[in-house]
């Protein structure tokens, strides 16, 4: 997880309710979440009557000062949000929460996922006269919950979920309640968790709940949204039409591993499709088990488990962030990767490795990290990784949305193989990641959302369908013409 | 390492003779070293005739811009400092190098480690007129060169080396020359490389030298000092008085993994400690281990390795530095802890774990860390430490210099045991430990300085000795009766 | 201008069209427009294609930096705002130019002034489902705009323009035109400069355009907008309703004196406003004549000449501004007065002074400085105020819109006398006011607003007269008794 | 004053002693003094026993912010300085005052002047081993006090006195006592207030001591200290060889019109000699008296009043410092002179002028306002100049020490009146000015230092002789030569 490989989710999101410490909690909470999102956060806080807040650009600590925290203080319900800012949106004005005041009430709102419809929905609504203030989707649900003639702000936020599309969770904050709203394929997951005092929290992950000493409650199902009031809790169901597609990716890479999703533990997870893949994949001539730090450490540990080898830290990853370098020539560029993960000689010199990494999205990486150990005297680099070929691109949240970036879509393990320089290449298969993920649920892909691996689109989509189908790959249309059975279903495309 | 058990080193040093892109790679090189000091870094650079720097507080980013970077282009040399401030002494006019522009040359300096009689040579200084602008022991030896009747700048520092005591590395700029020494015992490391252009640099720990992509060249041993210049490299000695004794702790804690210091390293090294620490004390009950992030893993995987357990990630670390909470309340502040470091429910839940840590400092941390690891579900928590009781004071540039401070110089592992609320505890033993690291160097401890867990201080106490006797704990009075046989050698103190 | 005493007028304007310098030139034009508002600052840029801004809080120099005006140097069009923010509203969200990008072009707007019926407007957008992001009044005009069928965008601008009431300016700037829009009563200026080069440029004030060393053009005139194209410069009216009643505060008070608003220069109107004062008002005993700095020096100076009396800087102003001061207590409170502007003890002790001032508000200020001047030795102060009493409060982007803030709403000059301390006090009438200025328009005042003196609002009143005429205090009301005549003419409200 | 033309003194002092809002007292004092330094600002304060400090670059609300002021809450005694930094020594280390901790005492101290022998005094100490650590001269003193073997404190300070040479005032603050120096000519001015609670208060100039509404008590004179402690005030002489020479440039341009220097008040002085200036050179053909803001309005309005001419408004200067243009272009520069100082076409269109300023340094500024003048319309221009022609460079606190920078050094007021463009010009007389002034001294000029008009230094030159001499211009020899009888007095160069 958070490493630079280009694979990034859009952000975490977060929301409390009645507790005296509300702001600094979520604070806490956000924290939990930085590794969904380092390049904005923002506070929104109500005390039953007025909304303020706050947000800022950067790291959680950067975006949000203890003196902004303080003046928070007597604010019993919040939520907040850390965004990864996709290139072009990167400004102040597309930070989260949103905070609107309107004649007749305040609402705050923010946002996880992707809504693969919104530019269609922009474009209808600015052609009534309406105008958005942001390059941000959050801002279009609002549109249409202000646009709608529902009679409560409730119907109104139903009616208005129903009209959007793609991979998405909500939270939403009223002086009256906070909602919490999830996809109808539950490919963004939020959870519901209870602090002692009995206040209810929701999250992105459940990391945020633990952090907080709170006990977990219930993961929010496809279609479904969550109400917190001064009355309780209460879900509904905004849609009938539903099928479980939980994003595989929050598994593979995007988790804390300590949280749990849909009842699985990410670690767990990942140690297992580890397991899994040694198993599939095994590598007789291998002396040891590196794993490409921080998110490659538990399957390259359960790679090592299953395979009778020793766990290594032959990859050191700094902990410090340096935000920029300037890299005036090749020498220093080659450098700057080296600043970032570097290779212990004295543990990899001469031996025959296994690096175990969970994604190859451009290859540049592993090109790079497989140069790094040979330089460093490893002898062979056997690459192995915890998750099937990403040969499809992402429309879901995860910032991957074009055929050209994903050298899966064009190239086939062994070019890649030689591409990176390993001395072999395997991945796991699609099967092997349901079987380790393990959810038993009675949808496709035992409820998994696998996408990125199969080109198969549980919410279809929409506004990119024309571009993506204009744009596919040789590799990607015969992988398709082998696996017809994919998309036969309601909801998804033709090609 | 860089955990918040108050275990502190103060600082690591880099330098750079003749490379056009010298700043930026003091920038790199200091980076690497950030895991030694981060409440402050500055960069001197040299033209071969002037000298400008730049320093600032908090991280290598914050302390240095790159607008600021961009301005030492065109500078040849340069010398750079990554700092930990003990408190007290936390000002910008404390962090290094010190650039110092006399009528007849310039210097800069910087430095790694204590000088344990600065004060006395400060007050001796002062009451001769001199005047000191900062708190820090690296002003002193500017003024025992500038005070020095020898005929040359290198003379001088000689001559100052030999009046200064303690553990320290010393990095010196001049228009001249770049200048790296080493205390009488080589208590604190310093490393030599050299680039593939021709460019020495110096480093506090090799990682500096790895990421540059330079080449090792050798270490500099106790009481030594290299020269280098454009007329290439020498290295001196300026004192016959040495006995070879590293601190063990750079292996134990300080250090990078991917660091080597003596040929040993570091991550082989803790591997190493927590197999011989699985044979000394297993823990026949347990199903798993578990290490706490970061400085412990590579203990921990070696302790599972030679037990035959999983290795598992029982607890996570959050990547992200949360630089200040307001903690109003008890309960806050308990999170606060959680929101650095988590367990993993599903992990632990229904387990008996061998949490593996690298050492026991105050105890706060390892009950917090139990206790939570309880929290969770874990049935059992074994604790096993890495390295021996921390039971002396340590004043050669580890921040903590008091008995008081130091459970082990107070109560027993079975105490311990019971105040962390652990269900065992065992230490490695100090021959354990000498035997993992494996020096094989003719001298005490196989040139090692275990003066944490023995008590037998190789350069002396001086300032620190009247403080230190006085406060002589039961418990540390009873451990130095037992080992009467270390105190009869020279330079060290008869309690 | 720019004193403390709560008169404030928001913001002023400014454009250029077609020069290689646009952002420099835009950046030293809002500079001598500082005066207007230093709460904010922005800049909006086009290079034909593309529309870019920046804005920011505080001071222009704070509000844009020079790195960012860098990146504007290929822009050749512009737009630029100086704020002064009323409480409320002082968020960044508020600060101008708005820049909206939509579908199918970009705009960028700003705007001195008060939109008298914002409100109304705004709700009656909001049940439209539109989404307001500012609390500030411009916001209104661009989705008028938007939710308007005219074919052209410039229709659908002086649609908007005929729909919105008070007294404004806007400069406009799409990436074909620059636009700039003045109220129907012309009552804040706006003017047309061009530069050698034959670029045009548009200000709030014409120093704005002789800094720049632009030739003077021509005011743009009630109901009129200029519209400015590569094609060349155009003036168009887009309403026949108009009055001229240009605001009275701008030669007394806002505009800078080297400013010329409709012909006349605003340094010879107010030397002649003191001149005209000293005639109506002489103070017989009074040995020298003081102004109140800055603003007020000028009729002093015309005070004097007319009165043969000596002009003494007996009361200087601290040229630095002191952001703030913490004032725990009254003593310090009192200090924090005379921080900002002092008396010369030397000059004024045992005199008998003139002070002259442009206007008296609150009346606070007036008694501090009466006081300041008795304390520093003066025997006597007789206070000539170069305008008429400040009776009735103004909706048309003064800072004043309520009677209970105008002491001489509810005090006679006797009783503001003696509040102040002064031994006389004495008003500029009506009549010499408008003779000081000498407009030779065929309207009401000869082309002036003078609402504040007289309570008669040449725009009507809109969203504000609900309010206004409930609060009516005695003595406003038997102001309008006697002055019935004003309030006949249509669009003025019947009190 | 604090106008562009680069005449600068370095620095304002203040100190206050025992008063509960030490700090924020100094805080005002400085914002008072602002105009003698806006590049650095800081406060020392003490509890009578511990000294801590705060410092930065830029006005005073740059270098102090609130929350640093807050945290001197408690402390009584403080001392403050603003600095203007010569170029080449802008760093924070050179920011005032310094504050010291040595181990038996704890000093701060700030000054302003310039020491005329501190470069061979510095090379002196740094010969015996002394470390300095800024380029300022403040840090010598230091050095003296510290290398003393005097008794006491007082007794070193003293020793050190005699030991420099210039014109200097000093603030010097200990746990026990506040001191406040002045040079042996009292070149730079120091004065004593008295606060109403007994407290008392030095200031370099006495409008601190005004704003604060503190009584003025005396003048420090010639080569005198005062001694502020909880015993009370004490003023001593430090030397008997004493000649008072008070800074004629202090009245001319430097001091703020409201403060006081030996009795004469500044405005006054300067009203005064704008009067002789009407007299000595009147200009028959003129229509009205303008002045260059803000440091010459006193003097225009006294030429106007003798001469009978309307005094009026024909430049405004903009009341926002424009910190930094970037100004790539030759036209943009002629803008930036506009964008500080602006001619009122209105005003000076087809008239007849009277320019005064207050001094010609390099003639650069001088050239620009009358062609700004003409620009704007003006027929003719007569120059009139409040002071003697500039002829002589100043070494006591005036950053003016070479001869190449004047205009007046190298060329006659004829070539200057035609190198400026302006119809005529002339300067007041040395006797006119000294006149004005009015001191009663019996001293040389009667009292004053007038250095820069004649070449007579009444502190000699010591370091800055040689250069001196080496570059004197003919006209300056040739003024020399017929004015011979100035330099035979003790302590006067002999060229």
């Amino acid at each position: 997880m958070y490493d630079s490989k280009g694979l990034n989710e859009e952000c975490g999101v977060f929301g409390i309710w009645n507790h005296p410490e509300s702001a600094q909690l979520t604070y806490m909470g956000l924290h939990s979440l930085q590794h969904r999102g380092q390049e904005g956060a923002g506070i929104v806080c109500s005390n039953g009557e007025t909304l303020i807040g706050e947000r800022g650009l950067g790291l959680l600590t950067e975006a949000i000062s203890d003196i902004q925290l303080e003046t928070f203080k007597s604010y019993q319900h919040a939520i907040g949000h850390v965004r990864y800012a996709t290139s072009g949106n990167k400004g102040i004005e597309n930070i989260q929460p949103f905070l609107y005041h309107f004649y007749d009430m305040s609402v705050a709102v923010c946002h996880n996922g992707n809504l693969i419809n919104a530019q269609s929905l922009k474009r209808s609504l600015e052609h009534q006269g309406s105008i958005f203030h942001s390059s941000s989707d959050t801002e279009v649900i609002m549109h249409l919950i202000r646009k709608s003639k529902a009679p409560t702000f409730e119907d109104a936020f139903q009616e208005s979920l129903r009209k959007i599309k793609g991979g998405f969770t909500f939270a939403v904050l009223t002086k009256d309640a906070l909602y919490g709203a999830v996809d109808p394929n539950a490919i963004r997951p939020l959870a519901v968790g209870k602090m002692q005092n009995g206040s209810y929290i929701i999250a992105s992950e459940t990391c945020a709940i633990d952090v907080l000493g709170a006990e977990f409650v219930r993961d929010i199902h496809a279609g479904e949204y969550v109400v917190i009031t001064d009355e309780g809790i209460r879900v509904e169901s905004y849609t009938k039409h539903t099928t479980t597609a939980i994003s595989a990716m929050e598994y593979i890479y995007f988790a804390r591993p300590d949280s749990t999703i849909a009842g699985k533990n990410v670690h767990a997870v990942r140690k297992q499709s580890g397991k899994q893949l040694a198993k599939e994949s095994p590598a007789p001539t291998a002396d040891m088990v590196i794993g490409v730090p921080n998110s490659s450490l538990s399957a390259a540990s359960g790679y090592a488990e299953a395979s009778g080898l020793p766990y290594e830290m032959g990859l050191v990853k700094n902990q410090y962030v340096a935000r920029t370098f300037i890299q005036p020539t090749q020498e220093l560029r080659e450098q700057g990767v080296r600043v970032k993960l570097s290779a212990v000689k004295d543990i990899v010199q001469d031996k025959n490795i296994v690096l175990v990494d969970d994604s190859i999205v451009r290859g540049t990486t592993s090109r790079r990290i497989v140069q790094m150990l040979k330089d460093a005297g490893a002898r062979e680099v056997h690459v192995r990784i915890a998750s099937p070929e990403f040969m499809f691109p992402s429309f879901y949240g995860i910032d991957v949305s074009t055929t050209a970036e994903l050298i899966s879509a064009n190239k086939s393990p062994e070019e890649i193989s030689e591409h990176i320089g390993a001395d072999s290449l395997a991945y796991l298969s699609v099967d092997g990641l349901i079987d380790s993920i393990g959810l038993e649920v009675d949808a496709p892909y035992s409820g998994l959302c696998v996408e990125s691996f199969t080109g198969d689109y549980p919410a279809g989509l929409y506004d990119y369908e024309e571009d993506y189908i204009a744009h596919l790959s040789d590799r990607q249309k015969a992988y398709i013409a082998d696996h017809k059975q994919f998309f036969d279903r309601e909801g998804n495309l033709n090609v």
